[in-house]
């Protein structure tokens, strides 16, 4: 089902959402559970060739319902600003669709990479090891960015 | 289906993960639509009684996923820090899962009430007043807190 965005007014352009996505520090992944039950928590990922990469562990919940279910949602919200007087928010968030794949070898390493790149780049060559050391209890995943909505009140 | 919680050592004990909720300014609620696409967006809220209470127009997306699914998640991200050279962020959330269901009037004007002494405590008459001239315009919804997690790394 796709749905039009509500509040025209307040629709962030595509190049406007992909840099609140470029910059966020964490998003929240949603994923829905094969009973039905979703599932929201926060991550840290990397954007890199117009996809959405995270890492996890071997094992988890939300893995449980990635493979029930691989839709996922992924919101990053920007800078927030509570209005009292106004009743209202200050906000910038974007919202992407898509099914989540995971990832091996030579993309697996990439997206690694591009975490140790946004996360540590002063540490690239400790973090290198680190990869090469920790690499094998890690799933990485990717999102392919599908659908991106960006929605802001300024 | 449960989850038990897989890192047993970053579990947040349950009075830390109410104050985390007590305090988020914003959550991401995490709903799942009809053809099981999962959709997280971020949404002001407030705590009364036990339960989360957020507001929003008459007519949306998760109002829509809610009526195909009441079934949602909710998750409130406290402070974060990356630890660039740890490879790791340090954080703490906390995860509601429970139905949503929408609540008309006695306990919908307490939840604006509610939202109006968390969000805009100056402003209580012209609030007042606000609540009374759009309240029709708006619908109130309670997640009662059935599971609360909270996972922190410090």
């Amino acid at each position: 089902m796709s749905h039009e965005m509500r509040r025209k007014d307040r629709e962030l352009a595509g190049p406007e959402a992909r840099m609140l996505l470029e910059r966020g520090e964490y998003g929240i992944l949603s994923t829905c559970g094969a009973d039905g039950q979703p599932y929201g928590i926060p991550l840290n990922y990397c954007l890199l060739n117009d996809a959405i990469y995270f890492h996890c562990a071997v094992v988890g919940h939300k893995l449980d319902n990635i493979t029930a279910n691989n839709r996922v949602s992924f919101c990053v919200v920007g800078e927030t600003e509570v209005l009292p007087e106004q009743f209202a928010t200050r906000y910038e968030s974007v919202v992407v669709s898509g099914k989540a794949s995971e990832v091996f070898d030579g993309e697996k390493q990439l997206a690694l990479e591009g975490l140790l790149a946004k996360y540590s780049a002063p540490f690239r060559t400790k973090g290198l090891n680190y990869i090469n050391a920790k690499g094998e209890r890690t799933r990485v995943f990717r999102i392919a960015l599908d659908a991106i909505h960006g929605k802001a009140r300024r």
